[in-house]
């Protein structure tokens, strides 16, 4: 829409009132109001994301918007909540066009739709940087029900959804990796689709909030953030890696090279689940988990803080990572 | 810190936990949980801000994070709601340096201690562009209190707190525009303070709540936000501009040219309160506008949808302005 200049409230008329939910007034407010379920707690997370950073500028406008979302509801399952709406930040470079504006809000109302979360509000600032957004994202427990990261206890059985790794490799192969780019198709359009689109676990946020003692999203890789979530716990963990879930994909990328393990362990935006889980609530666990149709692997145990968090590999050997974590800074 | 990195859970420690409010498990978790009070709803809002387009990038970090915060803050005053908490989203570019964040950690801190508006969380990522800030908002009102932008009658009176104009003549003065630097030192002073750092009327809030029957914060200049607001209104709107609340430094302004009486009308960063009140509850919104010690004119009265937004000058005769308010596209 460059060189037709619309302003923001038509912009925002034009692309967003659409989507706005009950209590967003159709965004003709500056404010939304929303009346919280009764004896609820409201649960808060924000994340940003940065063309260049978080994602690839020339992803298409659909994928960003979707991301900038799931991430938000990934963390809303990880504490088990209900999706009560959001906002969302946009800082558009000069020369944005309406078909990509247009796109951008296709894909993000579908989500919004998908995902039973409604816009309710935000802003439109332009930038002479990257795109830039930022979602604040509301969801509901039961008062006091927040799955906290910092409340895993010696003894909980560790649990993690889905599989691990996809992600990362697909950026790898994203980046033009050739021992990936000799993969099967069907493996590479996985590996690159979970890089592009986090599936938020919505459908595990009732499982998390009913059995799980402490529970974080896994954005910046297993290893790390599991010993963030022991650090804030004052725990150590032992984890038999032969344990952590993989994909046919991942595997046929470890059969490729097996330094891919690494990757697969470190690198970012898996956006699954890690929980932890008193012992006596295991069978409840797994059994509510199979009934929302996630799947969850045991991949090891909290231990005493003294332990720190060790990982066996298959030989019955600890090993370490050069790379705990995806660093930000 | 460039050269010295420091991971974001370091950063977030050292700089914001000090700041965070309960509920926030001093950042220690990916979310925030917040009890709402009995029978209120949650009013958010959002806004951001860009390096080089809201702010100057050689502004200090304290007025830096104090204008990030206190622009949300406005929004919800003149919304009536008062304040529960807020997120930070800080897109940070290469090169930040320590001291550069304990000074707008302390600003901030500073803010929300004395707004009574504790950090919940947020993200702090790192950008290849400018600075950018993004703010989420929370406040309460009691059920269905929110003031509305949408609700004026015709036949309400027109308010507006403080006086107009000192931003947008700060920021000219900030350009280096010569007729304004040979104004008094007071009156600089008080002008480049005034486009520095807004001062979100909290203290109107109750006043607003109780007695507007619409009302929203004028931040793109009291001429496009008023005809925003009647807009949205399904209304038109007769304002007397000899009615418009100018501050000693304006008025010096427009004695050096007149000119600046449109700068000052249709510039942004006022932050002051736009309120439409119905005739009965005048006299009760006057006083606890007194009470609150928030100067509030009248200024005008809303009218018919037919009828348009006239501006009547001190001779009687309409008059229009090139530029209704600041366009952010």
């Amino acid at each position: 829409m460059s060189g037709a200049p619309l302003s923001e409230d038509d912009l925002i008329a034009r692309y967003f009132a659409p989507l706005a939910g009950e209590g967003a007034f159709a965004l003709k407010d500056d404010a939304a109001a929303v009346v919280p379920p009764l004896d609820c707690e409201i649960v808060l997370t924000k994340d940003a994301l940065v063309a260049g950073v978080h994602f690839f500028a020339d992803d298409s406008p659909d994928a960003i918007a979707r991301k900038a979302l799931r991430v938000n509801l990934s963390d809303l399952a990880a504490k088990g909540a209900t999706p009560l709406g959001f906002l969302l930040a946009l800082a558009l470079p000069a020369g944005w066009e309406a078909p990509w504006l247009a796109a951008f809000a296709r894909g993000l109302g579908e989500d919004a739709r998908d995902y039973a979360c409604p816009l309710l509000g935000g802003d439109t600032v332009k930038t002479p940087g990257p795109l830039t957004l930022s979602v604040t994202a509301l969801g509901a427990t039961p008062r006091g029900a927040m799955v906290k990261r910092f409340a895993a206890r010696p003894g909980d059985a560790l649990y993690v959804t889905g599989t691990i790794g996809d992600a990362a490799l697909g950026l790898a192969l994203r980046k033009g990796d050739a021992r990936l780019e000799a993969l099967p198709q069907a493996g590479r359009d996985h590996l690159l689709d979970r890089y592009l689109l986090p599936r938020p676990r919505l459908a595990a946020a009732e499982a998390m909030r009913a059995h799980a003692r402490a529970g974080m999203d896994v954005s910046d890789g297993l290893v790390g953030d599991l010993a963030k979530m022991m650090r804030a716990s004052g725990c150590g963990a032992r984890v038999e890696l032969a344990r952590a879930p993989l994909s046919d994909a991942a595997r046929g990328a470890l059969g490729a090279d097996p330094a891919f393990f690494d990757v697969a362990l470190t690198g970012g935006d898996d956006y699954e689940l890690l929980a932890a889980v008193a012992p006596e609530k295991s069978a409840a666990f797994e059994a509510a988990m199979a009934e929302a149709g996630v799947p969850a692997a045991r991949i090891g145990v909290v231990t005493a803080d003294g332990q720190g968090v060790e990982f066996i590999g298959a030989d019955g050997r600890a090993r370490t990572f050069a790379h705990g974590a995806y660093r930000h800074f």
